[in-house]
């Protein structure tokens, strides 16, 4: 199958910086504005979350209230439950994420509930946001393995899937917490979830913990798959997943696809420059190669 | 075309150690019988070049009378010249590499001469090896791009080739000597140049500098290529190219092709203590993704 427009989510200002040491609001609001300005389609901008558990994201509402709205950018934000999509909402969101995790033993590590007790609530949380204007998105985490019960098998994320959807669930996505993704399991899970559901819009979020992120894209894109989450500089992980590293990075995603001839309507050069702004928010160095060497095209003088 | 079985070849003791501060000898020897011990099938041991051009391989003759020589591994050494190619034949190598940029301008800021100049060496250095019972492979460095001059175009790969064979080389490899390669530049150089010669081994050596190292390696397969350069905990670069970074870690190699039925033979958990031990030798955090997070297969205990 021949793609040739890939929608990218840029996931650094949440996913990202939700596993990083806090840094002020002013930096998240900067961090957004430079992202929007480089021509991403899509960005998830925060969650609505309790500060407890993930103080990085306790001043999600001063954020969004700041940032420049662009006409062009979806946001997104994510919930993890109805107090979270209320929030959402009231914030003015249009796309809201919630998260359920295959596998029993880390959705109950995340938020002390079986996946059918979290799936038990998509109904009510489409209900809410459909009803305020929003979609709902289920991001369904451990879809590549699970760092406790190791393999999942591909029908078990199916199952998710089809309760989701059943439930009304706009859209799905398929998470590789822990970055147990090959190009195997990404095959595999394709098989299993793909031809079932052609009209509903699926995405995949791959880490890079053992190097295989970009293999995996490229296996995916050979099944016609068009949406890829990644994050700036490779900004944060999972932390709740011992041994996550490394999301994808947003501009090793864009450098591979846009030299395959796939379009992404980014502007690569302002990305870098932006996760070279990120780097300095988080004051540690990013595990971007695009970073580090810039583009391929990017040459050196002969002296 | 479906591939179930891969020979890596371990560069980490010669193209690995030589960008990387000089190591005691002793080091080397446990590094290079650590690796064979680990089962891989092929293993650079050391390079015959100036001491004054490359300080880390002045002891290659140390080195290689000392290390244990399994008769399981073919052991291969890199030589820039005749006096190279000299020394490793009386060393007892059976397999020696010998270097050609496809880029002229690499070629001259690596050796002083252009590309033509050394293709005109070939004959002789072949001449010497088969006169000695050794074989002569060619690598074709910047064969995915040139940091001075850019894109090289395929058909310029090919007519290395073609004069290298010619010139009764056994072997031909094909050099991502500064991270260049995509998957993209990957399917245009191997049109290019595989059907031409079926019966010639090919082998292909990535660096992981902006990412691509396995997507490459991904596409690579599906053209039925069996040979692949890793260098143990993604050691080394390239001192002569700027920019460069990190040749692909064997184990992140070892860890996909196995996770897709790929044999290479090699023992994953005892690569991975040989990356360890590297990274002791060499004092700093080396780029492995499998090394730091351990196999997917490795899973955390539930608490």
């Amino acid at each position: 199958m021949s793609v040739d427009h890939v929608s990218i989510r840029e996931v650094g200002p949440r996913d990202g910086l939700q596993s990083e040491d806090p840094i002020p609001t002013a930096d998240k609001i900067r961090l957004i504005d430079a992202l929007s300005a480089t021509c991403l389609s899509r960005i998830e901008a925060v969650s609505f979350v309790h500060p407890k558990a993930i103080p990085q994201m306790a001043d999600a509402d001063e954020v969004w209230a700041s940032v420049r709205r662009d006409p062009e950018v979806r946001y997104s934000a994510l919930a993890p439950n109805v107090r979270g999509v209320r929030r959402a909402v009231d914030a003015g969101f249009e796309e809201i994420e919630v998260v359920v995790s295959a596998s029993d033993t880390h959705n109950r590590k995340n938020i002390n509930r079986s996946t059918d007790e979290s799936l038990e609530d998509v109904a009510e949380l489409v209900e809410l946001a459909h009803g305020n204007g929003a979609s709902i998105e289920v991001i369904v985490a451990t879809s590549f393995g699970c760092p406790y019960e190791g393999d999942i098998a591909p029908s078990r994320v199916a199952w998710v899937v089809d309760r989701a959807i059943a439930d009304g669930a706009d859209r799905v996505a398929f998470g590789d917490t822990t970055g147990m993704g090959t190009p195997r399991r990404v095959r595999e899970l394709l098989d299993a979830v793909k031809p079932n559901y052609p009209d509903v819009p699926m995405l995949l979020h791959f880490h890079n913990t053992r190097g295989t992120a970009l293999a995996n894209v490229l296996t995916a894109l050979d099944y016609g798959v068009t949406e890829f989450d990644a994050s700036v500089g490779g900004l944060g992980g999972c932390p709740y997943a011992p041994g996550a590293s490394g999301n994808l990075a947003t501009e090793e995603l864009v450098h591979m696809l846009h030299d395959m001839g796939i379009a992404t309507g980014v502007d690569l050069d302002a990305l870098i420059e932006v996760a070279r702004m990120a780097e300095g928010f988080v004051g540690r160095e990013l595990p971007s190669g695009v970073l580090r060497a810039g583009p391929r095209t990017k040459l050196t003088p002969i002296t």
